[in-house]
């Protein structure tokens, strides 16, 4: 085939490439197993770990990496749970001491309601982490301005919210979206709020360039089924950005010419 | 895996089985060499071709079948460009003594603006060629009355326009096709109006059984890569549909139980 | 003021003028005294009554007539839970010797769950109640070619669903409502589908000439405030529409040049 | 009539009272004149002022108070073209200065490709004016932790963005408007983003206090006109919030029961 038609880059996030543009979580899936299983079928290469929930270490209980082998996928530590950038600091070096992760993903939380970031505490975590050497992922609101700062503070990857954590509502503001990967000079991944396969396809055509979702896999009927779902979604969504969309008409326009036929 | 994550049926159109939802078109390509190799990225088992505007058979000239073989490919001739009943029992009758095709997709016009069906001699032509012998795939309005009428009639398969043939708008109106679905015994397959990938996604989440798409394809930019973003699109959205989606929640669930942790 | 801000014309129906553009009914009302007030509340001229079920005529039970007075306003008779277009004829023939009424609202519907009207019936009623002398107001689904049909048979007014009737769902199909109004020479009205006020806006901002509605205000928590906020919305929604709302700028355009400024 | 629909209570703004809900602005008028005219019609009591860019004493050029009356209408003076606390705080000095107004309303920008609000900033310069003694309405994004620190720093009103200045695209996110209402003990009012009436009246009828609009009227075609649709719109969309609206349902609900009739 023909260059415009070659396959895609990589996904490059801190100087490592991924194969895939979809990262899952690991939160709500009834086992271990189950997550295992999902992740094989989302095809994805990367995993977010809530640190102060998954049993990464002891022996005397199953553990994730039974199961998910962190040889074979890269896990990406986070900060569920945590209120404040000392909170994420210090979780986030237990998390480096365990398995030598320093990709991470910084999430700091406000109110449990809605789960959104505290934006000027996560600017001041950020800050915190970086200067610990960590390559910080960045879970943040979709505000613009914020992620302009928290990539001139260093953040590796901006990752807005589509919608609230775990809701399935789908981006609810894409012109926010589109105003952050506009001025983005690093990788922009929308985490948290898609609920099928559709919305995913819908951040990728935006341009964005990953997609990181937990809920709307582990919580459809059949996880498996809707991970391989993602996996073609996200990738549906990368070649049609790639592609370049038609323009969008208020008329019809026909596929055969109608001239000389009326 | 499990039996819940097994391969889907194949789709079944008149006794005929498809390995692929995706339908695709011959119009506005800009040779036919381009068509085939889209058709060749979509993974399309079948693709319609306008009997009155395509050479088929006059070998002085470039023909669609010099680049996609009728042995490889199921040829669906369609009737664009018919403003009659008769316009279109005639155009039919040419395919089939051409190429022995009675699997066929009519289509009735009435004001060139729109494009869209006139229903009253859709219907009526379509009970013309079931007399006839034909296998009628019967492009139509979202009007779930017409659409149960149409099957009555002995139509073998529906499918209901999502917006004004290549206007890329997306499916309007998904409560009329979920309407539609819910009452159709024979595959329901959205027919124009698909304009990215999503919108393919979005019509397989809906429960249609496919999805036939023109433009969207041959007017993207790069119409081979949009080409294989559909297969995936409408593989996406398939497996959604199947896997069952999470519920839409009004506030964030935490993906981490916070219990504990705050 | 000037010319630009004079009043706007009334909507004429079958050469009779009406100041409000809103046009009520009467199912679903705990009281005829309720229904009063709620037209009142609503500022309509125009109030639909299904003539088999609103007792019109009986002395021994209450009567609608009894609460709102045929002299103070338009009542419109319609065929609610007509199948036929024999069943609509003779509804509306009991209505024209019960009160003289020949302005009447025709539906002829198909299938209980959607409660669509079955168009090629409701097209041969219309010709059925044009050739008895009717002026006949016609709902119809939102299909642009049914609509030119429907006008051409003598209808006086196309009235297209919005959405299911009592589904409140807001207008489904804005492209089809445009496309009727463009070619349409008789009032357009959106009949069915409205559920709150902005709903009722955005079809009077796509051109539409009136809406009618009644679930939307029957069952609201306080039907009487809803048909006051209805007034409203109509008003609002005709407003902007006759004064050309603003482009959509994908960018901020700033209130306040910041020339100099910045 | 009865208690549930007696007349809506006024806005009260730091312990004032408006009848309107609507405030528009006095940005791209093509006249003064103009401009008043629209105040008129839109029947607001509130009119914002860049202090910065409206002449208000020059009385060697046109000023606005001589066609708008400070005695009979509330001026709003604002910090556009601010992009620092202390330009915010040394504009509203001048403003008080010029004419006692000590309420205000806060705007501090970042980009002016945007022009959202740079949101640290502006909790700083809350925190500033507040301690001046200024009542302090604030331009914000739409995230619902900032909102929560604004009312915790002493504003007295939240103005939420709905769409980027200027841009006319509506509300993006009515969640998170949503979520901003149901925490906040002030008035939140939506600032920016509306284009049409029944933007405004959805803003209403998410539960909004009030909606401030400028380019939605000034750039219609006729803004006279488009200013009277938007104070129909905004009692429109109060009232619907407080009637209390239909629920949605997927299915057709007849108005007139068909029991009997099928």
């Amino acid at each position: 085939m023909t260059a415009q038609t070659q396959d895609d880059a990589p996904l490059v996030v801190a100087g490592r490439s991924f194969n895939s543009r979809l990262i899952i979580g690991t939160g709500k899936y009834k086992t271990y197993e189950q997550n295992a299983r999902a992740l094989e079928a989302s095809g994805a290469d990367m995993i977010t770990v809530a640190v102060r929930r998954v049993n990464l270490s002891d022996p005397s209980q199953p553990r994730l990496v039974d199961f998910i082998d962190p040889k074979d996928y890269t896990f990406l530590p986070n900060t569920a749970g945590c209120f404040t950038g000392e909170d994420a600091v210090r979780t986030l070096r237990l998390a480096r001491e365990a398995g030598g992760w320093d990709l991470v993903k910084l999430e700091v939380l406000s109110d449990p309601k809605h789960l959104y970031p505290d934006m000027a505490e996560t600017l001041r975590a950020t800050e915190m982490l970086v200067k610990e050497g960590f390559e910080v992922m960045v879970y943040c609101s979709d505000d613009p301005v914020y992620a302009k700062r928290l990539e001139e503070a260093g953040a590796c990857a901006i990752m807005p919210l589509g919608a609230p954590i775990g809701s399935g509502l789908g981006i609810q503001n894409p012109v926010n979206i589109r105003l952050i990967i506009e001025d983005a000079k690093v990788p922009v991944i929308v985490d948290a709020g898609v609920g099928t396969a559709s919305d995913a396809a819908v951040g990728m055509e935006l341009g964005c360039d990953g997609i990181l979702m937990n809920t709307a896999i582990a919580e459809a009927k059949d996880p498996i089924r809707m991970a391989k779902a993602m996996k073609h979604a996200v990738i549906a969504g990368r070649d049609a950005y790639l592609a370049g969309r038609m323009p969008k008409k208020r008329y019809a326009d026909p596929s055969s010419p109608l001239a000389g036929l009326i």
